[in-house]
């Protein structure tokens, strides 16, 4: 990707604010920072290492922290909130989303979390509470209650003079809704309708009935692809008995679509999805040290497997110099496959109607495959060992390695989906592990058949 | 993931829809595809084997084959209209925005392209033409012209009148835009703007200046960011002159992000972005086995290594068993570094400014764990094999081999990045040559040079 002149921009503002921070310019630099947008500045963190985005923070002016904590990625906000103090933290969570409140009390520990409820004012205290009542990856915690509601039986004109006595709207707003006295949600009214109707039409005659509430408890992937398919800016958000309790904002969903879209790349390495990039080397290491732990299990049992056929490589040991080939063919074929699956998966396209289909077809590319390159490293073993017995056990083990590579990088995420295991996250290890010991005990065990 | 109501509701119909198929009630499939959304037909296409998918296409009433080809993904339906006549495409296209009418006419072949225009009437064909001249990938190619323009000296009275007889407004639309007479942008002019503010006010005092124009030939992907960072909901779009030349609305915009965020996840596995889950399996398997020859390349280049230490394995087979664990653990450790270094870079956080540090943190992270895992090798292989020196040896192999990968996982997206190279296409086969070719060497160089 080309850098953006937004980035160059901020590449020359890190430069600067570096250049001054290590010259000890720190009023300069506080100076700097309150001339930046809290978008700037919250990239600006994020592009910083750990020491000096700690330094940077602390000559933030605290009127604009908030701004830029809602700007934060997760794991660069909980690092700064950590450091700062209660009294701090609610000050600056003051004029924050509902959301972007109820995930950053969340983040806290617990007698942290007490003491800034308590630093609250009591209307902030009493959001704060409500917006930790919604369970984390729903509808609710996605949820602003910033609604402008209006009656069915009102017409446009009052409903015009209503919001300039309002003087001003929630961001993104494009809907009106439409609430009975009990503020049960009827329907919408798009701004759009509202303006391009006549004053004297009613509410009730123009509202749209299509646009379905969404349920607090929905899951909110499955929000964002509500709003992904049918390109909504914003939805109303009801509860079980469709009372009207809030809106949810397309700027939410888009940072839902990314961690979701980010979420297999990072799991299928092993890493947190929101890992910052300028973490601690401790935490780091921490993190990824589990998946590393996992795959040297996964590597000894190959050895281990391997181990059975130190008498064939004792008479043999061409078979060592070539042994690392099929597993490496297969991990490469496996993976193709389970990443399609995955995001197949992730995007809805495959489901119990048409996952025999994909195994099928998986199934077919392997042997596809698995003909045309165990023909090619046959041709390629015989020359270059002038062995054609050699070149014909590789080939073999090639071809039936492609096999499993394209039935297991098929099944294995479909399985762990319905053992409710992240496919994403353990996918991979289960799927090296078949690769590396179908093709050794494909290779080796055919050679010491065939060969010894 | 679980699978939403929605998903469960595409998934009821396919199923019906495929028993319908396959007991040829083509008439009863015909009405249920009539009473389906565009969007949901597409979901059911697009979650089809491709078999099917064709018979559905042809059931699909012509007159919302337009709106349903909108919501498809380019590869599906790309496929789909390969097998349209001309003029059913220039029939489908007819009220297609301009941004996917530009898609879909691209990705024609030279002469059906020209047939198709032909087709069209007059002014879908400036219309297309006009798509066409647009850049791919670029604001241009996302723009649709739909703006609704006012004067800058008019009253909002005015301006409400204006609309209520226009009747209605393009979706998506918050913003009006303010132009001169030679139709240049001025500023804009939210409708919550419009709504809260008295009529008789001028729409030069209350437009907004603000929100800049985005220039037509500007990058996607830094459209992208820029939507994301100030929350927009649709932006302007100008030519070198500021003449105003259309609108991006915050649904393509999504659409990029996706894109965008599965590109690195796709291509680190050797996949095209928007690889069609259920494409023919001959086109599948050609796609992937490019990626699969490359792999052949450097399998065959470790085992070329491999093959000057085949006296030293000759000696000691258990060399061989043990062979490909270090590769495999350098593999891990560097494909997480340079999964990290990847997303920073395509996020803007990985910059000139800092990428040193990145560099210094991913080399302590490498050897941090690499200290623990060649401590815990080597006892394991201590222990299993009852050999301390090799123990020793695979250690310190392991050690070497896990700070190769965190140096050359974080050096070669940068790299690559700075020749114009993909990092995530090229990234993950460089790596794992350096991490296979520095593990075998570690490991059986020092093995030869301190067992035998």
């Amino acid at each position: 990707m080309p850098e953006t002149f937004e980035q160059d921009y901020t590449l020359q503002q890190l430069k600067q604010v570096t250049k001054a921070l290590n010259s000890g310019q720190f009023v300069q630099v506080r100076r700097m920072l309150a001339e930046t947008a809290p978008c700037d500045t919250a990239l600006l963190l994020e592009s910083s290492p750990h020491k000096i985005r700690t330094l940077l923070w602390q000559l933030v002016d605290p009127d604009i922290q908030g701004d830029i904590l809602e700007e934060l990625s997760e794991d660069v906000r909980l690092g700064i909130i950590a450091q700062m103090e209660p009294e701090l933290i609610a000050a600056a969570t003051e004029d924050m989303d509902d959301d972007d409140l109820g995930e950053v009390l969340r983040s806290l520990p617990e007698p942290v979390y007490q003491d800034v409820l308590s630093a609250m004012d009591t209307t902030d205290r009493q959001r704060a509470t409500q917006a930790l009542s919604y369970q984390e990856r729903t509808a609710g915690a996605l949820m602003n209650s910033d609604t402008v509601t209006i009656r069915p039986d009102v017409s446009l004109d009052v409903v015009l003079r209503y919001l300039r006595l309002k003087g001003e709207l929630p961001d993104g707003t494009d809907d009106l809704y439409v609430v009975d006295k009990d503020n049960c949600f009827l329907g919408s009214l798009p701004l759009s309708t509202l303006l391009t109707n006549s004053p004297d039409k009613i509410v009730r005659d123009l509202m749209d009935l299509e646009k379905e509430a969404i349920p607090i408890s929905m899951d909110e992937s499955d929000v964002a692809q509500l709003f992904e398919r049918h390109n909504w800016i914003s939805a109303p958000v009801v509860d079980d008995n469709k009372h009207l309790l809030g809106r949810i904002t397309i700027d939410d969903i888009v940072d839902v679509i990314r961690e979701d879209a980010e979420h297999s790349l990072m799991s299928m390495a092993g890493l947190d999805d929101e890992e910052d990039t300028f973490a601690p080397v401790m935490k780091s290491s921490q993190r990824r040290s589990i998946w590393l732990g996992i795959n040297l299990l996964t590597a000894l049992l190959a050895a281990f497997v391997a181990s059975f056929f130190e008498g064939t490589l004792d008479l043999l040991p061409i078979l060592a110099v070539l042994n690392g080939i099929v597993p490496s063919m297969g991990g490469v074929a496996g993976s193709q496959t389970l990443t399609l699956v995955i995001r197949g998966i992730a995007l809805g396209h495959i489901n119990s109607a048409n996952q025999r289909f994909i195994l099928g077809k998986e199934l077919a590319i392997g042997a596809l495959n698995g003909l045309l390159w165990s023909v090619l490293i046959a041709g390629v073993i015989a020359i270059w060992q002038w062995d054609f017995k050699l070149g014909a056990v590789i080939a073999f083990a090639m071809f039936m390695n492609l096999l499993a590579a394209g039935i297991a990088g098929a099944s294995v995420p479909l399985i762990l989906k319905r053992l409710k295991i992240d496919p994403a996250l353990a996918g991979s290890v289960v799927l090296t592990t078949v690769t590396d010991i179908v093709g050794i005990f494909a290779f080796l065990g055919t050679a010491t058949w065939f060969l010894v």
